[in-house]
């Protein structure tokens, strides 16, 4: 008898988005004039540059000769790529991190999910909440989260980030051993400074934690005391690993490519205290389970640093900032308290209904659409996330339709 | 203090391929006039065709435009892909697979890799020996391998597949759980005929068991008897699941696509005997720990089956295939028993030293590389792989030497 690892069945189902997707079906149907604007989706729309376009061209073409092609990859990423993220995520700004300490993958949602692979089910996971839900869901699947109670798991750690203590989240009242930090924060579209990520790294040090950081939205800082990685923060080297993306940087959602960066220096332990070095073994693991990402895709990754890719892409950038401004501004000005928006696409709203009936009321009185906050964790609850993927014009026709709303 | 899975710590350092390089450098290095031709190495050679480049270009345009681009995919692949696999792959074949039971991935080895993430830990493995290192590597990681002993793991049941039992692996005295056959074989070159097949999946209906079919060589079949898929047997949508890779297919090896079958009514139970769909758990767990393959594959993907795809990457087929049947016909002249070959890129021969000796004596004796057969496990030994992905020319005139060979 073939056994199915039972946690899977303990991940409770998420109907966040497919209950947002029904009540704007039922809506439309019942209105069908309406215009509605969808502000909800955390994907990017604007299309892929020309340079990175043009190095996908180049490379397709290598694919389609018997000098150019290439098979199988270093499973790790080639050299080209990883040694220009060290020099332009990190020597940059003088942050020592090797090339072999890089480990280019199809996506920062894969790295995220697999990296529990080389760490033990003993671990007590902390995560802030509200979350994205990768982190829960696959500690879940690892059998790390004990019992869903509708709310919450019974082990797993959580840390409100919410206005009242300003997003910062609280150090835990007791030991957990791997705590996952997102900045600037998935959905509250929030940051840390650097000193506030300090405290996170010497917790971690004293307690021999790791933390999972994940710098997805990285290019939206536009803040000098935000950091852009974690490695700037001393001490991190001997407690952190980094997710990055190209999705929001570079608008790599359809190309898949992200990359993680596992120091040297960074251990976990055996029950009887001996440490293992995990570049090793997230190196092993990715030889194992992955067989690199594609040469294409590299290739396009590669141009995004580029002086032509790095201008084109701050260009997408500048333009979603744009629309997270508006809208941060807009909803201030009918006075809800409104965050993010700054070093993040995500505006983040504290609303004075619970979350659901305030998407009910803004889908049914400004045909704009956006997602319950109470969707990403029990502290979410009566905020709303907007995102500023929509176009210019989209954003301003929701935000003057927002700005006549009597609520 | 964070804890490492130990069951890393129990893998065993492959340094198969680290030797041969090895050994190839050596020798080079003492012998700089050598023309050294390799045939060890199973990545295929012929560029990307060129149906295949043409939708590339297309897909990397659509990419460029606001109306074309492509953001977050479908985690289970774009239905333009799953439903040509379906008609091509199985409906063709009178084979009765749904949309819906096939999930587009990044590769065959990601899937082998992470399958086990829905599978209970307590199940015990069967692997052919010699075997593709991966299925029992990820086992190793998972904790389901036992101790290693230098030669073999505690918990895995081995079941050798070589020359005396014609390469048809005898049927397990015992219980197991899950059973990994690849066939046409990795290193063998071997195959089963449908009614060979057939006797497992009996075993599994009987015993409850789960066949991990992988067929990531399927486009070499030639022999009519030789089943092309697991489903074409009866009873395995009931205890089976079947990778397919783009691979070997199309020279995918550098653009990293293949995909997973899972029936519906495939189930593994809870410890008291409730039976699970794994079909729903696939689908959770590619949700979750995965994002999609990049658009632009996917669309690659697609043209394989245009009539020109096809018609193209046939002709790589049959210029591999041939130099199978060249490598075949010239040890077999040599009075060595040579297996595979057919059916496959790969040639097994049966040599009259142990693997080892007889590759130091074909590289310094005809300068030609293969990969000693003990590497992949230990029924391996005194075996030898040759891979048909080296050009005609270099293919030819290592057989020219192997003819005048007085070994």
């Amino acid at each position: 008898m073939a056994y199915v690892n039972t946690n899977f069945t303990k991940v409770s189902e998420s109907y966040l988005f497919v209950e947002v997707a029904r009540r704007i079906k039922a809506y439309q149907e019942k209105h069908p004039e309406a215009k509605i604007i969808k502000m909800g989706i955390g994907d990017v729309t604007r299309p892929i540059v020309p340079a990175v376009i043009e190095a996908l061209h180049k490379a397709v073409d290598e694919m389609g000769t018997a000098a150019g092609f290439r098979g199988y990859g270093p499973e790790q990423g080639y050299a080209f790529l990883r040694d220009k993220i060290r020099d332009f995520d990190f020597k940059s700004r003088g942050i020592d991190i090797e090339s072999d300490e890089i480990f280019v993958s199809d996506g920062a949602k894969s790295d995220c999910g697999n990296i529990g692979d080389i760490l033990g089910t003993q671990n007590i996971i902390a995560v802030t909440d509200p979350v994205y839900p990768v982190y829960v869901d696959t500690n879940v699947m690892a059998g790390r989260a004990g019992d869903f109670d509708g709310i919450k798991y019974s082990q797993i750690y959580y840390m409100p980030v919410t206005q009242a203590n300003g997003f910062v989240p609280a150090l835990p009242d007791r030991h957990v051993d791997i705590i996952y930090l997102c900045f600037p924060n998935n959905p509250t579209g929030t940051t840390l400074t650097t000193s506030q990520l300090k405290v996170w790294v010497d917790y971690a040090l004293r307690e021999k934690s790791i933390i999972l950081f994940d710098a997805a939205y990285e290019a939206f800082i536009t803040d000098d005391d935000v950091p852009h990685s974690i490695f700037e923060i001393e001490g991190a080297r001997q407690c952190a690993i980094e997710f990055r993306s190209f999705s929001k940087t570079a608008g790599f959602t359809g190309l898949r490519c992200g990359y993680t960066v596992v120091p040297k220096e960074l251990v976990a332990y055996t029950e009887d205290g001996k440490p293992v070095a995990l570049n090793k073994l997230w190196n092993r693991r990715q030889s194992t389970k992955f067989n690199g990402t594609a040469y294409i895709v590299q290739r396009a990754a590669e141009a995004v640093y580029s002086t032509e890719g790095r201008k084109q892409i701050m260009e997408n950038i500048a333009y979603y900032r744009e629309n997270a401004r508006l809208m941060k501004e807009t909803f201030e000005s009918i006075g809800m308290p409104a965050f993010g928006g700054k070093n993040s696409p995500y505006v983040w709203i504290k609303t004075p209904l619970d979350s659901w009936t305030f998407f009910d009321r803004l889908l049914d009185e400004c045909h704009v659409v956006g997602t319950p906050g109470v969707g990403f964790g029990p502290s979410g609850e009566s905020y709303f996330r907007l995102t500023a993927f929509a176009t210019h014009e989209a954003t301003r026709e929701a935000m003057e339709r927002i700005k006549q709303w009597k609520l």
